[in-house]
């Protein structure tokens, strides 16, 4: 009988040491957990942690506009773009551009001549072409003008739900909506057709690139656009867009609004 | 002698169960291990995965001037920022804006009229002032202009080696430095002080605010500085400040390059 409480003593000594320690790990993660990512090396020689502070460093350079004009995303980011785009993360910085945006939309006292204008780009600041992207590498690729093309007469980019949001909003506080795109006017049709299917609409003026336009860099381009808006007498009150070329320049609008784009360049 | 047999029986089993449990972990972290940040609340009621995305989210904000003037940083975001600054991810963005402008600076061709320029902004540009900022929350206090000028009187801020690259890099190459610094004229002699201690030396300009200036946004300020500079026949080709009043307004910089600052705004 002896051996038997032995046993039994054992055999619960075990069991208690074996149940903490699974209770402890729910609780408390081991460091062995906190250091796995730093352990494990990617196709690239780097670990994660590494990947992730680079790659997040190389989108902070893109948004501060801080980068040369670049073709492509970087190999290594690849798989942080996609994440970063197919995630909450990027959807999450749009609603809180679109925010910030309506803030300061609900905040600025509007002429009574109707002469107050917001400034909208269109592709990746109203419409999203992330499902074009998402077939060629999210970036990855270098930018295929012919194929890109035949995408947009599809018009079947997706509205930016966070964009409608704002573009409704500065419609009732009774803002002029400008949209201003490096899309060319024989794109005029589907890009109508594009935008009306995704729930915009009453804007007052849509300019495309004209012939004269074409070969013109978006900066010098979209700033010639809104002088001819100054000329005539509009104010630029505010000016959504995905990349630095919609909104320097001259002409500026009082404020602007950076939507996020790790996916491309446009000089 | 049975019971022996039988106890050493059990001792082996728990051992190998247990020892192939360790082994495992080690290799292959268990689903509680990456669920463990999104189950842990904390103090603000959200997971640490969510306090990442907006505190992330909040510093591409920031950092892509989408804000309206900032007193202070989110109060959720406190830890997010200390560890971004403490942490190497500060210092690998200041490092990548350098490079960026090294490569630029060497691109461009210069003028042998000694008439090309670079600006430089002096605080969280060329000096750091994260001593005086860890002392006072990375920016959770509002900040407190006696209690700075204090600090800045020490002559004590530190050198951002990255910048310091950059900057004998461009005399190097044959820019003008011209630094252009929010701080008082009756802080000349502290912040030269600080500048020849912490290896700054042969600028062309210190042009520091004077009684007229006190009073003007950094952003007029700035500009009105640049607008004398292009009037004396200068060429500013290379603009390198943290605020994005240092970079925009008037005669505006061929490129400008914004170094990262998550600890306040200017406006």
């Amino acid at each position: 009988m002896n051996f038997f409480i032995i046993l039994f003593l054992f055999f619960s000594l075990f069991s208690i040491t074996f149940s903490h320690e699974t209770f402890n790990s729910h609780l408390l993660p081991r460091p062995l957990i906190i250091e796995f990512p730093q352990t494990i090396e990617t196709q690239f020689g780097k670990s994660i942690d590494e990947l992730q502070l680079e790659c997040s460093s190389w989108r902070f350079a893109v948004e501060s506009n801080n980068l040369s004009p670049w073709k492509t995303i970087p190999h290594e980011c690849a798989d942080y773009v996609k994440d970063y785009l197919m995630g909450r993360a990027y959807r999450f910085d749009l609603e809180r551009v679109s925010k910030e945006a309506i803030k300061y939309a609900k905040s600025v006292e509007l002429g009574e001549d109707a002469k107050d204008v917001w400034v909208f780009d269109i592709d990746e600041t109203l419409l999203s072409n992330l499902p074009y992207y998402a077939d060629h590498g999210f970036g990855l690729e270098v930018f295929d003008g012919v194929e890109f093309d035949k995408w947009v007469d599809k018009a079947m980019a997706s509205p930016i739900e966070s964009s409608l949001k704002l573009y409704e909003e500065v419609l009732k506080l009774g803002f002029k909506v400008f949209l201003l795109t490096g899309r060319s006017e024989h794109q005029r049709g589907v890009t109508v057709a594009n935008l009306i299917n995704s729930g915009f609409q009453d804007w007052d003026k849509l300019i495309l690139r004209a012939t004269e336009d074409h070969g013109k860099l978006a900066a010098t381009y979209k700033s010639e656009k809104r002088n001819e808006m100054v000329e005539e007498g509009y104010r630029i009150l505010g000016n959504s867009g995905d990349q630095w070329s919609d909104l320097l320049g001259s002409s500026v609008s009082i404020r602007s609004f950076k939507l996020p784009n790790p996916m491309y360049y446009i000089p």
